[in-house]
């Protein structure tokens, strides 16, 4: 078994760049859990990764859950009487209440005042506003724009529908050598909000080209769902798949310059957990691992007791984040280039442990074997690392017994994952070790 | 299941002015291991709670003990040549050695000495001696008195008797639904000694009191002996009952002002060690969790590796305290009545971490519910704990998988116990989810 | 069961100064992986306690190795024009390649230099090196010696022979009550070194010595064989004994006043690697206690994963040690009398404790004994460590449960084990506990 092609993968500042120009492509689309503008979103990604997209239609049944009508918005204003509008959906899609439902009226400031939302504490900034499960509607605006409305009568319309349709998903699937799957997935239902999430989708959308062009242990499956009712929909069609899920990541609100945070599955120590671990803590830069809550994106779904998948979730978002999370600061200007290429750096790092790691069976168990006989003795000789490959092959050899994969020698030694693969490679080149795939199971420990 | 009413019961500074007047009432009395103190105590007992009194007579084997004979005194003295009393037993009952034998005798000082103890380091205290095991007699003074007895001839005089008898124990038993039982333990064998264990005595008795007025899932036994052969008796009659002690506590030196002390039971991780442990952390006072040791009182009995029961214990005694220990200078004036008030609340918010602690199951496992669909939207909205219990909802509905406590969740969440407790029962109505009473045994783990 | 003599056997200095002298002795042979050398230190060894040799032919299989042609060199020089040895075996055994094959050739400087090795960094010392398994010849030296050597021709010869011969090992063997064995191991094959290995060597020797004249429930085997070979060839002549060797102890590096330093055994909480850490965490002198890696000397035969056996490692070596590793820095001078003495106790400590520890079974296991009656109340009056001496027979009551052994008991109660070792003796004698030698295994963990 050759190392995977995925580690020695650095995805360069031109990587980053092009990353960027797709999130500016899609900012200003409005995006909802249903809808015209998720659908153009999903056709967007589908340029860039073969996507087969599922419509399902409102009114089913989803676990606890049913899918909505859909919303579609063409218009919506607020003018005053003098017919200048005042707050005007064609300047953000943030503006309107995601999932208002159809108006036309004329209200005194008094009677609208219930329909404004702001942010009191940030005075300039717009809130991002939804009702998807109670039919409303709303105008979202800065503190400041409301504090200078003057009293008088408004003209207020939001020309939507909200109507029988369908929710949409998206799905690209990568075969590999197994039918274990690798999942990753995120949210896309966020209209003109960069970080979160248009960042997560299109470093997803940019991992998938890699990995189309690499060869696969695992069968790779991206999902572009809408957030919570778009994985529960998944979920509720796909029960069949779960036991293949071997792994998985939601990726979401990883464009700024904040640290990488990975967040443990609800198990906590399964072998997506250990490897992004292994690869965070070898970064040295600050990188944080937290527990599994039940907050965050849809790894909430995935994790519930139901399905306990063994899936993480990677984030960035330093602590200034938190404030600008659903407002209109969660704009382009906030999103770095170079963060997106990291984040796709570690995503393939973390992969490439997957793909390689192994349960390794020694050939010669008793006693070392004579690595000279072998071609081994200082074979690594000239090469920068050649310190780290020697102890490395001692370390497999020692830890070889079938109950130790490629990732536990590399904890153990405290060396890099793939600098344990490339000895076990060689080892099993000079039929010293027996790298065994691992059978997989979604209950199985980290190991 | 609604949360027991104990948690919601914080004793008032009259409660702990009411323990402290018992303590008074009952310091005078001259009791031991057997004989009319003991019994005359446990009578006042009965007056505050409803006590089943059980003598078992001299001779009686338990394990590797037998019941001494009983011991009363009426009187004890030693008298100068004058005839004045240089010592007096109605000054102090721990002027006599507890178990002295009787004697009428005239010896010369130099003769009498041997039979009286002082504490040099502490010249003004009168220790606390007892012979329970070893016929012999004897007094105690301080060593200034020593120090200013002039030789000569002195009278000495213990009007006592040590017969055939029996030693009393008394039992408060209060039944709940379920047979399972909680044990809480008091030793009530010392004389005027305050802290030690008076304390321990009325926080018990008025722990009884609350519970007789609560309902109640567990059944609960108050047991009043005197140390070590009363609890080696009890356990020697009762062992059929030990299956049934889920938990136990043995309350001692619980009047001072120092933190809290939770001594783990045996096993350490016992579901009283657990819930001991959240309240404590969660009062954030600096009380002290620390491991079982084979000193202290009657934990060293129902922790004997033959019972080894879920039993831990509750003590306070700053380091101050352990020089008064056994000496005169446990007085009730050392003894704080906001104290004995604030251990009793411990107490009562430990039982009720048992009492509602349940097995959690999902009736809705695979993704999050619909909380809107239910009516737990935001339905805590303008409590201050608002956030909290939205926030227990979700850990709940997560960690319901049947392998979960409350207690678990509230550890896991870091939130207090009570408010996942309301949490779960709000679930519980919205049949969201079930909790089920925890099948008992005294030698599960604390899960 | 009474404790073992060897926790009170403390070496004196003469001891230490008895195996410097026996160091100085073995320093001048030139040792090799097989030879006169190696065959006359056995022989030495041999006069201090009984040695049974073993010769193993050249070309013997042994896993993945083979039994090398026997080498012995009895003169090497190199000489310069004028016949004057600039480079002399006589002085020193390091001088020359260990295993290089014969020479007897005229060259010039240039034509010689590839041939000599030196240690830049150290400039006055020679380094030690090693051609076992590629056929090769040279000599070593200061790096100012060769600075010194002009240019011109030079006589080089090598009086060696590499033929057909054997590989010697020496074993001692004090049979024990019990066939299980400890084994002790040392590598012996290093020529004029005397951290590495003769220090070890003599504490093996000397240890030997001591529990010849001791009572022994263990069977003890001492091993000097050559390093790496050596033990490989003793596995593949031994594994039927495999199985019976319940722990074992390598020693090397232990002559210097560094702290004492115990690797554990691969699997890490073998009896031994307990036993080893709790005399060294006694000592309270800094020593350290590391986990295995597949560096150092034999044990990474012994723990290799066919064999994974319960074999730790004791070496001293400060920080200043390891540069001075396999040079003539490695001298009689940088040897410390007192370490000697040191090491061979805290073997004797952790041997003692082998030895002693057993599974602890309670005759009384409910409720506390009554010590009084079996006089065993304040019984270690008068002694230091009275206070304990109580605080152990107490410990030993309650943890004697059958799963709890003396080391159980020490480690829990923090006390030295030998004063646990002496109180469950106590209670042994007075029929309340049962010490069951526990029944062996090489695979059992270190409880």
């Amino acid at each position: 078994m050759s190392p995977s092609a995925l580690a020695a993968h650095v995805p360069s500042t031109d990587v980053g760049a092009s990353m960027y120009e797709l999130m500016a492509d899609l900012f200003p689309l409005c995006r909802s859990i249903t809808g015209a503008g998720l659908r153009d979103t999903l056709d967007r990604i589908g340029t860039i990764v073969p996507l087969e997209l599922t419509e399902v239609p409102t009114g089913t049944p989803a676990f606890d859950w049913t899918v909505p009508k859909e919303w579609n918005v063409r218009d919506a204003w607020v003018a005053n009487d003098r017919g200048e509008k005042v707050i005007d959906f064609r300047t953000s899609n943030l503006r309107v209440v995601n999932y208002s439902s159809p108006v036309r009226r004329r209200l005194s400031l008094d009677e609208l005042r219930p329909h404004l939302h702001t942010l009191p504490d940030h005075p300039t900034w717009v809130p991002y506003r939804t009702s998807y499960y109670a039919e409303t509607w709303g105008f979202c605006l800065s503190q400041h724009e409301l504090d200078r409305l003057p009293d008088g009568e408004y003209e207020v319309v939001i020309d939507a529908t909200l109507e029988a349709g369908s929710l949409t998903y998206g799905e690209c699937v990568l075969p590999g050598s197994s039918a274990e799957e690798i999942l990753v997935s995120s949210h896309v239902c966020h209209p003109s909000l960069a970080n979160d999430n248009l960042s997560g989708v299109v470093v997803a959308a940019h991992l998938a080209g890699v990995l189309a062009e690499t060869e696969r242990r695992y069968t790779y499956r991206f999902l572009f769902a809408p957030g919570t009712i778009g994985a529960i929909v998944w979920l509720s069609r796909n029960e069949h798949l779960l036991d293949r899920v071997r792994a998985g990541l939601v990726l979401a609100c990883v464009g700024d310059a904040g640290p990488v945070v990975y967040k443990r599955s609800r198990r906590g120590d399964t072998e997506v957990d250990r490897a992004a671990a292994h690869v965070l803590r070898g970064r040295g830069l600050g990188d944080e691992i937290v527990d599994f809550s039940p907050y965050g994106n849809d790894e909430r779904q995935f994790c519930s007791p139901g399905f306990d998948l063994p899936v993480g979730a990677i984030t960035r978002s330093g602590h200034d984040r938190s404030e600008r999370h659903h407002t209109s600061a969660d704009d382009l200007a906030s999103i770095d280039p170079a963060a997106l290429a990291d984040t796709l750096g570690v995503c393939l790092d973390v992969l490439a442990v997957l793909e390689d790691n192994a349960t390794l069976v020694s050939r010669n168990p008793k006693g070392e074997p004579q690595l000279g006989r072998h071609g081994l003795y200082r074979s690594f000789g000239g090469r920068a690392d050649q310190e780290r490959l020697e102890s490395a092959l001692l370390w497999v050899m020692n830890l070889a017994d079938g109950e130790h994969t490629t990732l536990d020698v590399a904890e153990q030694a405290d060396l890099p994952f793939p600098i344990v693969a490339e000895a076990a490679a060689a080892l099993e080149r000079a039929d010293l070790v027996r790298a065994e795939a691992r059978s997989g199971s979604t209950r199985g420990d980290g190991r």
